[in-house]
């Protein structure tokens, strides 16, 4: 018997589904291998007959599933996040297929909630959900044709998160005892940073550039913890508080 | 580069598919694994237009589809063969799971011709089918709804089989395109940081306690780029001119 336990903490995220009939897919391919939390980020039709019907006997996943307006709701709460992808990009998190992704996964999810993100069936993620998470995630395939449909790659992730249950345990690369912060604080830090950045005449708010991207994708790896994150806004708050001196 | 040559000595059999969906959503499947050779026993309904919407970008398999009276024709010159199945008989081949079944099938299509043979939705494969292989191959799922769509199951052990390909798969190795600043540049920017926490008041020199400590821990973590240690000290820059102003 395999400890399922984690897959209880792993939340599938849609990210704008354009498909009904794929969301009812994904939770069907979902239950298939043991997990549960459906997560849906402004779908474009649900719910909707053609979901239902695709989700056969994971009618109650889809029942259960949670909508949210972006992915920041979405991921609020968790500790650790992939990126589902076949583009890369210039500013893009650690690169990993979908085999070692699921060990890390499971991993962190014996102790932690997670989440794997998954982009609209076209046009795939946008670096604004990519750049919140702390892996992109590859599912190898044809190079003429790496086409997956969305809830083939849900069950593929799903799939792979159900051996890693009884796998091996990954590796735990970085600190051991690493306990992050969750994903809302470290982005109300990020804002608190945009803020004085902006407040020192560093960050020109008429050419941004990418410049928060960098800082959201580096801190991404970083995982900050609590503590940290407490630090870096006392820092942040005098700066603040010096300026109006 | 893996080597995906096997891949072309692979028949994917559908035995009495009912679906036509999922015969074009398993076209698709195959074909994002580099897979190609599609075989059909008795579909209930084919061609259908159901079965090319799915297909999506994958009409050329399922146009080369090759239609068979019984299974014998479909394994006809086959040397090995596996079954999938998730039910257990009393008189099966030996029975294995999708990852080393996958192994086994790609050792013998660098020599030979291979089947992979899928049973109809609700009933799955009968023992005739089964008792033609040479394995019965289980994909390991929810004991309490196993119930994979069949174009998923197809999805899988497509996957599977282009995983084996390449032996081990390596992981397309963490951080392809970290490029991490030299450890001095890192020290630096911590420095940096250090003087301008003292510069703000928000480090009492008298008290340092471990922030600097915890700052540099999470930097290690972060291992920044030098674009992004660019970035950071620019700021702590402005940070001090505003003071002196």
């Amino acid at each position: 018997m395999i400890d399922t336990s984690p897959l209880r903490n792993v939340r599938c995220v849609l990210v704008r589904p354009s498909h009904p009939g794929n969301i009812g897919a994904a939770a069907r391919a979902l239950k298939t291998m043991g997990l549960s939390r459906l997560y849906l980020v402004e779908p474009e039709r649900f719910p909707d007959p053609d979901a239902d019907a695709r989700a056969s006997g994971a009618l109650d996943v889809l029942r259960a599933a949670t909508l949210c307006a972006d992915i920041d709701e979405a991921l609020a709460g968790t500790e650790f996040a992939c990126a589902l992808s076949a583009r890369r990009r210039d500013l893009t998190p650690e690169v990993t297929d979908a085999h070692e992704a699921a060990a890390e996964v499971i991993d962190w999810a014996r102790r932690a909630e997670v989440a794997v993100v998954f982009g609209p069936e076209d046009a795939g993620l946008g670096i604004a959900a990519v750049s919140r998470c702390q892996r992109l995630v590859r599912i190898p395939a044809n190079p003429d044709y790496p086409s997956l449909n969305l809830a083939a790659a849900v069950q593929i992730v799903a799939y792979e998160l159900r051996r890693a249950c009884s796998g091996r345990v990954a590796p735990d690369v970085q600190g051991t005892h690493l306990r992050p912060a969750p994903h809302e604080d470290v982005e109300g830090m990020i804002a608190h940073l945009e803020h004085t950045m902006r407040a020192t005449g560093f960050l020109d708010p008429a050419r941004p550039g990418r410049l928060i991207q960098r800082m959201r994708r580096m801190f991404a790896r970083a995982r900050p913890e609590p503590e940290e994150l407490a630090i870096l806004r006392g820092f942040l708050r005098s700066v603040g508080e010096r300026r109006e001196h």
